[in-house]
């Protein structure tokens, strides 16, 4: 099964980024390039039904599968960076942390009204980013047909955060 | 002519990040899924005759046809990032800046001696962060036959920097 398989290649990494927290290290499977083609072909296989206009990938671990999705079902990729990183006008959302806030942008022209996205993301902890970057598209009138992560930590909940946006959440491994 | 029609695309901005710099914003290109699936081809095609094992892509911007080549050419794909971001034992490398230095790192067991790979990286500027990736690779035992760059500003002689590494270097868009 393709979520064993994926469990079998995420390395956990005690105590980072700090003391407590077992992170999830996906590195290992982007030195197989069969598994890594494998996801990219269920990550389409489960997108395809919702259609989307484009593909919103996350900064930066996002963008590994989210561009791989998007070229796989020939549509636009788009990138949510942290604030500073995009060189043109941007919108931006602010949000709060366990400790502190983050700002996530999006160039100010990547969507137009009406148009349908999925936003991905490499892992869904407590859904914060995810949430930040449903925002910005909401804010320009595009919407919100679904969530993609490779992996979701689902004793977070973040589920419950990015469901108002929409109940289409797609993850090809919980914990 | 595929230069020509990413020229058409690249959106300069001018004065980003700090004043008197004409930035080269890429994120048109991949909004636009043919051109970005030519690209990748043109790469591939490039690169193909230096048979490399692995795509090793620099943050964050060298994720994007980093990876699509390493799929592409059914091979690993192996990020460099900036310091304190992969989670796993590192090696490091610190290179000056213009102002003050930068330190990039890779997983130590991303590579095996012997290996032959291509840096990759979505623009050339000066050559800091890709000789840094190439030093690398160089200190696993690993061998670095070749550098590809979407972009090359080849006025600020960056091909003089990473020549001792390897003189192929596989540019698509030259200024």
């Amino acid at each position: 099964m393709l979520e064993d398989k994926i469990k079998g290649t995420i390395r956990d990494v005690i105590d980072f980024p700090k003391q407590g927290i077992v992170f999830k290290d996906i590195t290992p499977i982007l030195e197989n390039p069969e598994l890594t083609s494998e996801i990219t072909k269920a990550f389409v296989s489960k997108s395809e039904v919702l259609k989307p206009d484009a593909i919103i990938g996350i900064e930066s671990r996002g963008f590994f599968w989210g561009l791989l999705i998007a070229q796989a079902m020939d549509i636009p990729f788009i990138p949510v960076r942290k604030k500073g990183k995009l060189p043109y006008k941007t919108i931006s959302y602010k949000y709060d942390l366990e400790y502190g806030s983050a700002e996530i942008e999006m160039h100010e022209d990547a969507l137009s009204k009406g148009m349908n996205v999925i936003v991905h993301d490499d892992l869904l902890a407590t859904g914060g980013t995810a949430m930040a970057a449903a925002q910005l598209v909401k804010s320009q009138g595009a919407n919100v047909v679904g969530f993609s992560f490779l992996v979701n930590l689902t004793f977070l909940d973040g589920e419950q955060k990015i469901a108002p946006f929409s109940n289409n959440i797609i993850s090809l491994v919980n914990y």
